[in-house]
């Protein structure tokens, strides 16, 4: 009887000490440093966008969600259904209503959203911008695509394309920020490098198919030599593609297109698009996603106190460019 | 007694559930995403820069170790002692020979280091450069300050200091990227937004204290109404203070200068410097040791298996600046 009552004393103990580890362990687990970067599931960001059905953002989005996952947060996608800046507002303002973690928003245009932004901002919700800036904001930072260096790369794909000789085209959307510096960029560099290429026209394809088919039908009859265009944006690329396959027998016209939509990536296959200009799209969510998380949590660089010009995040990221061609296609297609 | 061998029973049962339970938690707890991004205090991170002495690079290593503390991941710090290429090149070779989790390196100029960055990546080493870019490597990214900005913020703070109007000088090191570009930023703006003011030299102050103090009191002398002087680094901005702290009886100098070391904060705060660029290198430090954990876990956006060119990480960081005044000196001092 004296000998089962000390296994039972030793028991007990034993399972006292073992709660007490348990415990211990769970206390140093939940402290911040030990578990690593992590938020909480009821923590929720939302990212804005506007056309909001285009294929286009479906990889800002994985970025974005994939960051959330890795920090166990929850993340929400709204946008304009529409190309309208009232529209975007208005859900700008629905999603402050609701006090997110943060808000990640592309702007429509550079100037209509910053009220809205702004109004973010005074609610002390974190904002920041990703793909299409809005200078003027109060937003934390921007991260997208240096658009005059993509232009430079689709010029210098141009050029070994085309042997570094012959008339070229640009088809863009003038007036619109994004196209003007990519048109730059590829005028820059045919003109500083390239001295026996020439560009002999840049076209408005209004971001339409039809136009776009159209303008490039008009200048292959125009300009019969003309060897490459260069599309700034991907729904003017299939335009410039669809053109090139009605037209035979005639001086083999290269195709440089934007982005990775599926579209584009098929006639990079068939070979009537050469080859795209892709985006750090990916890199665009995610790190907007850690930005945010940075700012809810308070873990950036502690903003000295009077100054309202100080940066507590990087205030521009640019998230990279390449060449997709034939031989790399595949490897674009959403998986 | 037949009592006694049920409670023992019982409680065996009871402590063997608990330690299932125990161990079902930690399994739980090392899937991924449920312990958020957390490292192993295993792996190891280098930070090298040069004159590694310098109080400058204090900041960016704080966020260098702000942000293994969050990953609960090791640090560490190395550099040449001095400007040498050949020392900076070699504490990068004993780094590959260790295996680190990833290197940060800040660059003693564009050119020299690329063959050891080189090799690092072909050591399967992730490698991102912060401060100061060898744009020629095939490291990830750069993490650092947009110096063409920062010398248009110097110009209009000048303009502010100065009403529009007088002569300005700039004293800076000719020939050194970083410094030529914000020269030319400061030169741009003076030239395009303040008709009234004029650039009357631009001197070259070798980034010593001495020569920078003689080359201020010549500039004095020669322009006695020089107004304003921008100093695009911190040794010389405390040469240039010298200066205008022996010379009574004056013309009265506003001295912009850069960074935010002691020296040149206590000069803020006496009167003698104006103003300074204050850059974002905690940041620097925070996003790089990021960068080189999410690429040692492969975090990053899966890359095209074929196109060398693609960017698996953001390629150029803008870390941000700010303008440092004497009424919020205070909080740039090191805590």
């Amino acid at each position: 009887m004296k000998k089962m009552l000390l296994v039972y004393i030793l028991l007990i103990s034993a399972f006292a000490l073992y709660v007490l580890r348990f415990e211990y362990n769970s206390q140093v687990n939940s402290s911040w440093e030990d578990r690593g970067l992590r938020g909480d599931i009821g923590e929720t960001y939302i990212m804005i966008t506007f056309q909001s059905g285009l294929e286009y953002w479906k990889s800002p989005l994985k970025g974005f969600e994939d960051a959330a996952d890795a920090f166990g947060v929850t993340v929400e996608y709204r946008g304009a259904t529409r190309y309208d800046a009232k529209e975007q507002t208005m859900v700008i303002e629905q999603a402050i209503a609701r006090k997110p973690a943060g808000i990640a928003i592309s702007a429509i245009d550079p100037q209509s959203l910053v009220p809205a932004i702004n109004k973010a901002i005074d609610a002390d919700i974190p904002v920041v911008l990703f793909d299409a800036d809005a200078p003027g904001s109060q937003a934390y930072s921007f991260l997208g695509t240096d658009n005059y260096k993509s232009g430079v790369m689709a010029a210098d794909k141009m050029a070994e394309l085309l042997g570094r000789e012959g008339e070229v085209a640009v088809l863009t959307l003038p007036g619109q920020q994004n196209h003007e510096e990519r048109t730059k960029g590829f005028r820059d560099t045919i003109k500083d490098r390239y001295p026996s290429m020439e560009i002999v026209e840049v076209a408005d394809g209004h971001g339409d198919a039809m136009v776009s088919k159209d303008e490039t039908l008009r200048m292959m009859k125009e300009h019969p030599e003309l060897a490459g265009i260069f599309v700034t944006e991907a729904t003017g690329g299939a335009g410039a593609g669809e053109a090139v396959q009605t037209v035979a027998d005639r001086h083999p016209l290269q195709i440089i297109s934007f982005d990775t939509n599926k579209d584009t990536l098929d006639m990079i296959k068939n070979g009537t698009i050469s080859a795209t200009i892709a985006q750090g799209t990916w890199n665009m969510g995610y790190w907007s996603l850690q930005y945010l998380f940075h700012l809810h949590h308070q873990l950036t660089v502690p903003a000295p106190s009077s100054s309202g010009e100080n940066a507590p995040l990087p205030v521009m990221v640019d998230t990279g460019i390449s060449v997709v061609t034939r031989s790399d296609v595949d490897d674009y297609y959403a998986k």
